[in-house]
């Protein structure tokens, strides 16, 4: 291994959040899974959860589906599961969703665990999940169209989660513990 | 036409900003054009500039590659003429590279007239493109990724740059002048 990718591996995982995960609500189109977790690796998210539609879930099975050398994608046939295990461990759920009660995504505390909830390309955020989450979140459009792509979505969200943590100093101190940092290197480090 | 329509043309046209658009410099995916002018629509950008390569050029000629209801796609065969236009027009063009003088995204002053360049998937900004820009901005990483998508990476700025936009007051009051205002309502208005 160089000396390069060496650092370039400790960097990530010294800035790794494990308290800040993204959430997919039957997003099925596998570009914008892609760029979803590509977004998660850039901002320090390790894990994202995905919640796919039986059809998919059986065509995607063994295949790639949004997956990524530096991301472990979590997939799932309903949201239940994911949603009660993130609450389980203490994350607000936070519904990017345009929604009566939805608050500009500045006015949210990402600095909080936090799973940033995202909904179908067509459908949007299912009823069940609009129930589930926490806090709905939306990004002010001033335009005709009724949506951004939701790929496009996550990173205007997630980049601010990124901005809000990084004036909290989250990037300045490992977060991960010591043998979840040492499994990953080992994983990354050895192909 | 219903009186929700003729009120969401209206609130459009009210908001539109006529001194914030986006240049793409060889970006050729149809899908990320789409969804940066997706995008431009959402944040009050009514006219976005796409240079294409030659042979991209003649394969979409006449076809609907990044076209949209609600904003003029212009496109051209090389960016030394729109960014002269642009620059004429006073607009600052700032270019979303990941140069060794880039500055971070928020520390840009968008409410200053504004072209966004954006650069290609796989080649980034050319090099023609870095000189003849007046600033560089980044959109911080943490990851393991080289960049994000491209049109992730316009939705992160050009919202921004609409936050920005929106504290500094410029939503509030008509933009554009009326004869467009008037020639712009009639085209939406009646199809
Ligand atoms: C293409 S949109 C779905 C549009 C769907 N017709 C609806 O009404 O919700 C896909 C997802 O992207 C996210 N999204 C898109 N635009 C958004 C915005 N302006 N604010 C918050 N989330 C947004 C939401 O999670 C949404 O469910
Ligand atoms: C996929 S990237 C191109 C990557 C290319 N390999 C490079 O080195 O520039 C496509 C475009 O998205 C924009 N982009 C992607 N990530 C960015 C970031 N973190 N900061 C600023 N712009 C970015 C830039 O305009 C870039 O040219």
């Amino acid at each position: 291994m160089t000396p390069e990718r060496f650092n370039r591996l400790r960097a990530t995982l010294d800035k790794r959040q494990p308290d800040l995960t993204v959430l997919t609500d039957y997003v099925h189109k596998g570009r914008n899974l892609s760029a979803i977790v590509r977004t998660a690796d850039a901002v320090g998210v390790g894990d994202v959860h995905c919640v796919i539609g039986d059809k998919d879930y059986r065509s995607f099975r063994g295949t790639a589906l949004g997956s990524h050398r530096y991301v472990k994608v979590h997939r799932y046939r309903e949201l239940q599961s994911p949603v009660s295990e993130l609450k389980a461990k203490g994350f607000q759920i936070v519904a990017a969703h345009l929604s009566e009660q939805a608050v500009d995504y500045h006015d949210v505390d990402f600095t909080k665990p936090t799973a940033l909830l995202m909904g179908a390309e067509k459908d949007g955020i299912s009823d069940e999940a609009s129930e589930l989450a926490d806090i709905h979140v939306t990004v002010p459009m001033v335009g005709m169209v009724e949506s951004f792509n939701v790929s496009v979505a996550a990173g205007i969200i997630l980049s601010e989660a990124r901005h809000q943590r990084e004036l909290a100093g989250l990037y300045q101190q490992q977060r991960i513990d010591q043998a979840e940092y040492e499994l990953l290197f080992f994983e990354w480090a050895h192909p």
